[in-house]
């Protein structure tokens, strides 16, 4: 498998990592989900991510994912891989045996401690020291990580840190962000590298305008993320909202914390993709009014597609 | 002016602070604002809030905004005023001086030090010892805050303050917390209070399903507020989707923390409502690609809302 | 009164605010204690901080206790007056009434919010921008505002804020900082501004051996950071090190968050100093415990004071 | 090897993990360390904590290191293991392999995202059901942990949780916190676990004043633990509290986070113990400044301890 690279782009669809009712790994689910992603006009697939309840998994069952994962997909579509973990050794190791695997590279986020500009450089800089040449994403997601990366900070990684090749951008706001960054590399300060966005997608068609190579996230309807970045590179931007707003009101009710996850597995079941819509202990389960909820949003949201011809 | 109750619903629209483009106070558009706001149905207002300046403005300034607004309500539209403040003493003297200008209650975020359930109880205990007989809005709002406060930390607060008399929700993701409170006072095992609901109205018809009484949160259009609680008190639910719908690109943009608030007010002043946008130092401007944005989504909307004849 | 300069050396003593056992403000023992500083050797003071209850008094207040203050020491020690607030626009407005008054500079804490080198700068600036020509201490004190400020900051700071005159240091561990500052201005890389400690003095013999220039905290024997200070000054750091080690149980004791106060009241209410320990509410009481724990430490420093011939 | 129980007491040193100057395991070393606690009076042993530089360790150094100080200690101290980790699936995995080579117990600390006292008493629900018969160690460290639990959730976990023995008490300040839970279990209101206390015994006098039942932490002289701990123990407590003074001014200096523990493994490699005071990567080393810090620290403790005879 070819390794990641400045270059990626489209849509790297953030996969679930699917159970059976009673917790098991469902691996005749990832077969499944791999095709379902591919055919949705996945460009990519990130596994072992915090929405793919990682941190669940012992490391056997994380190494048994990939191997599912990275069979199935056979080298068709790059597969990047979390590896965050509380140190560098731990991180080194699963990198290893997943680069081993055919990965095409792996995410790193900052642990929640870090404060200064100079923290979060140093870390990233012994990442990268730790991951050797593996090709890495940074993952810039402060709601969840604590950890505040400025602009000139990312410039810095990306300067400094060649094995840095993409930064998976979901701070909140963050549109100035990626104006600053595509300034700084187009100004010929900085290196370019792929940014693909992720908050759910929320902000997509204005990250896209804002020089994004695409996206990197999850949603129950890959589709929309797909529809929104081929609009926008096909020069109809305008198509690219209508499809991006038919699918919104479903959109942020899944990237409500916690019970979005469930939302997702709720909807990928529902659509056939998963046998169950089980996670794994401790997580959260949907209530009667949830389900309600949802599937009040999905009927109307059959009927806007079907208005606007998608 | 009567005070606020534990039957209070509808919106309670957050006002934002006018300034001329140099940074002074703009009282003449404070009285424009306080027009539209009525006009566009809103049945109260909330004024200096975080959204509203107001650590930007003197004591003095304070009460020149509060004594205006009050003023051009004349009693019509309750007005409920932001106190939050770093020391008891300070709060209780804002408290008192805009309950004697005909305030009708007052809101309180928590400080951010606070952790433990107890902990957050004993504040609000004390808060209401300060505020002698005045109603006050527990704000819930661990987005800025950085408190979470547990469904059962608000019942015990409920119990036992009974100066407090609304709940300014904007937990994220919440749509459980205000299922668990709408229970516990279903069962008798709670006073029922008034929960109006914020994010910028982004889970409003959720909100409103789950026993919310209406929205307290700023929003340009106030309107989608307006028409989403009429619309589900009127026991039409789709329709209320419908309006939200149409609202919900434009309203999920102004929803990011800091460039949001310069979005409202660039919207109110192209609406005529401010005469400037201005935010006060140091506050976010747009620049040209989030004006490209909004005004995209601005002519989005418009098509929108024609369609469904709105 | 002369204002603070970068010159500034010696010990500032945070002084506390003295309160009736009824809880009202007890400006008689303000006087006292003003006198009871200067004579332990204090070389100015520092009023209204955190742990002089600044929070829980109102604006007049805040000017009473100021005006008593300033009024006491007559010109002869320096008075610096806490400024922090939620805006700039109270902090402008306070420190204009204190220098009024004639305080010799204010203090500024940066508000828990701030995140990343450029946002911790960009505050200061604005604060030096909303303070005019009033010389400011800047507060580093990482453990109760929750922002990390990198030494690198703080040179920028230095550099282009020329109100920025003095740095209350109490990161921790924070020697190393002392260093980097003290390294960066021997190079002429800085301006050189005052460096006084806080972290109520517990590594204040380190710190001076960095190229600290005093304290700047409150303990219940100032003696022991003037007797610190004086000994370096005259060469002699192990009988500074003996005056340490004597009072360093009862340092380490009250340098506890909340309950040192109270402790510290305590003491000073035991040696005449105010009339009574009382905090104002919300705020600690020591415990029965709490008291035999003090007195026992009261107690051996006495005849460890009486071995070394203090 | 027995399993922990609530009448654990005494003195449980948390170890380092020694290297070798370029940073391998350095196995000989934990030999010599092992005997070294044990002459020193130690009562068990805790392993692969934060300051055990765990996180820096592979899952298969881990085990080495585990391995090597239970083949060691041969039975005669407990030791309880360090498995806190992101998931409870690793947790388990960890957990399993060192109780299956004879470790008496784990230590589990709270993950920094919890926050209600909902949330964490459900997480050592879940971590118990996790760890089956495993007795464990709650590590209450809000200083580096972000959470803070008050001792009622203490107490719920104690009652419900069968198999939380142990508090490793660290909250700063928490002589309160153990006064509240020893009156709570005297009370008969909950059960009676062990309570060791942290923070590099800063406190210990007075926390085995208030019913603690001694320490697990570190310092590079453990004797002092020991000798607070057995003269308290003795009815001696003006010894305790002469052993206690005669070591704080080291104490407090190795309690500083991050040079810290570069400072306790210096004295370590000097007393003989451990043949190289590196840290692995990334780890602080001590700077000249620090160098000096210590020695004369060293110098100062030698000459008080002959004083009081010890």
């Amino acid at each position: 498998m070819s390794k990641l690279t400045e270059d990626a782009k489209g849509v790297y669809v953030i996969a679930v990592t699917p159970f059976t009712e009673n917790g098991a790994l469902d691996l005749e689910s990832v077969d499944r989900m791999v095709d379902f992603y591919e055919e949705a006009g996945a460009t990519g697939l990130t596994i072992l991510g915090q929405l793919g309840e990682a941190p669940k998994l012992t490391a056997e069952e994380s190494r048994l994912v990939a191997e599912r994962v990275l069979k199935r997909t056979d080298g068709r579509l790059p597969v990047v891989v979390g590896v965050s973990a509380p140190g560098l050794a731990a991180m080194r190791e699963l990198s290893e045996t997943v680069m081993g695997l055919g990965a095409a590279g792996v995410m790193v986020a900052p642990p929640w401690t870090l404060k200064t500009d100079d923290q979060i450089f140093a870390y990233y800089a012994n990442v990268a020291e730790a991951l050797g040449d593996t090709p890495f994403v940074l993952q810039d997601y402060p709601l969840t990580t604590n950890v505040t990366i400025a602009p000139k900070v990312i410039e810095r990684i990306i300067n400094e840190v060649e094995t840095c090749v993409m930064l998976k951008h979901e701070d909140w706001p963050g549109l100035s962000k990626i104006g600053a960054l595509r300034r700084s590399s187009d100004a010929g300060n900085t290196r370019r590298i792929s940014i693909l966005c992720g908050n759910g997608g929320l902000f997509l068609p204005e990250e896209i305008a804002r020089g994004a190579d695409g996206a990197m996230t999850g949603f129950c309807y890959p589709e929309m993320l797909v529809g929104v970045v081929r609009e926008y590179a096909a020069g109809n931007p305008e198509r690219a909202h209508d499809i991006f707003d038919a699918y919104l009101p479903l959109a942020r009710y899944e990237q409500q914390q916690g019970v979005g996850l469930a939302c997702r597995k709720y909807v990928l079941a529902k659509r056939g993709v998963i046998a169950s819509p089980t996670l794994r202990k401790p997580g959260a389960a949907l209530s009667p009014e949830d389900t309600a909820d949802v599937e009040r949003l999905l009927a109307r949201q059959t009927r806007r597609l079907s208005e606007i011809a998608v």
